[in-house]
């Protein structure tokens, strides 16, 4: 059976990164078709619209169909020249503003200017979130977790660093991070001074057999990569984690961004998205 | 003058993440009104979405209007109960994914399966792209940097950190970055063996002024915080790499999201968004 090819363009005035993260939710949902996805940035006048439409028309060529559109712009001018090329062309924006400018009884605003969102204090927040993360990556250090929105701790590999990445760059969050090692396991307790920021903490965990297939790639045929070992490690960590009252998650089959909106949700930390500097 | 409150809702079985990105977007349309977001993951039960509804309720009844409802929602039975609520209702997989249905002669699938999207390889490679970038931060390592896709260069706090982690994290794209320091510049010499991969450097430089602000806050009143010492290493990283024939732009006015999509761009690299673990 032949796979019907189809192309797919995410065409914004801005990153295209909005049109992106939608466009790929919406094309989850089918399957049967192989989508070629091409993300168009940038394109703020009419010459660049024009190269598009050409690449458009090139792609619609091969593909014998004709091109699927999923737009962010702002200019009513530039939009107009992809609506009437002859693709299906889903306007991301406009569907929702005007019914979202009825309600408000307001007129959208042509242009969103893109550095009134870099000044702000919410994006240099966000910048100092993202070093103090880095700075209190992997127990690094022991100073300045009175700042820490959250501490997370785990095993090593449990995928405890780009969580508190993610939380960074994403939610502004300031995470430290722990790893739980062997000797905190033997003694049963927490590292370094942890427990004096118990409602910092928060806990994830792993099922041993991913964790040990992850470990093996690092180190192959180790102790530290070792079935049993990981097995007798995680079973150690839940231990200490219900001990110490920890809340934790297991991060086996969930993505970065599911656990860290899991771990906002149950630490009840009320974190808006950062905006993006641009659509 | 009063500025009247409205409250916005992002609602969504998985984490919100999708439809609080887009929503942000088109809030970012309106001046006027004083939104209050609240994301509302994991709604994927009637009784999740009874809780929820009973949240609205009283947010409307605080506001004294009707609240925006920003659905990401699979479930055609969960997405029913918000759209009788008398609530302005937005349903953003729904609006397209009938339309990209009829255009495909297909039907959307009515689940989407999480851990498809985790267990496979460009979700390893994306956390692998994050340890990589993470290894080779601030020129820790010249080893390695074969494995890069892109080395990033320029003067210390120009930007390159938090770059080179929204390129791992978003795209898969593994990241080396180096500090220009002031003892390059008196060489004219870029730093260590960079100049062996050529093809993959690519320069930040930042206005002076900019720079000064953000090193003051590291270390005030320093002389590695002062305008003319900025000016100055300014200055030479340009003519430095105007010589050695990197492109470059300036991060002054730009979000992470704007440098990284530019960066992509100029370099060609066609890397695709990696697709959200989940909505």
């Amino acid at each position: 059976m032949v796979i019907p090819k189809r192309s797919v363009f995410f065409i914004s005035d801005g990153t295209g990164i909005t049109a992106e993260t939608l466009g790929l939710s919406l094309l989850a949902h089918f399957d049967g078709v192989a989508f070629r996805q091409v993300r168009l940035p940038f394109i703020d006048s009419r010459e660049k619209a024009q190269e598009a439409l050409a690449r458009i028309d090139m792609a619609e060529a091969e593909d014998g169909q004709r091109a699927i559109l999923m737009l962010t712009l702002v200019s009513t001018e530039i939009r107009a020249m992809f609506e009437g090329c002859g693709a299906l062309t889903l306007d991301l924006f406009g569907t929702f503003t005007s019914q979202i400018a009825a309600e408000l009884s307001l007129q959208p605003a042509a242009f969103i200017g893109m550095s009134r969102r870099t000044a702000n204090n919410e994006y240099r927040e966000r910048i100092e979130a993202i070093n103090y993360t880095l700075a209190h990556d992997d127990g690094i250090t022991d100073s300045g977790l009175q700042d820490a929105d959250v501490i997370l701790v785990g095993v090593s590999r449990s995928g405890k660093t780009p969580t508190s990445l993610y939380l960074a760059m994403h939610f502004g969050i300031r995470v430290a991070n722990y790893p739980i090692i062997p000797e905190d396991l033997e003694r049963m307790e927490l590292p370094g001074r942890l427990r004096e920021y118990r409602n910092k903490l928060f806990g994830l965990s792993i099922e041993p057999e991913r964790l040990s297939l992850i470990r093996n790639e690092r180190l192959p045929n180790s102790q530290y990569a070792a079935l049993d070992n990981c097995r007798k490690e995680i079973q150690l960590a839940r231990q200490l984690m219900r001990s110490e009252d920890i809340h934790w998650l297991d991060s086996t089959s969930r993505s970065v961004e599911e656990i860290a909106a899991m771990i906002l949700q149950q630490m009840n930390l009320k974190a808006a998205l950062m905006p993006y500097g641009s659509a």
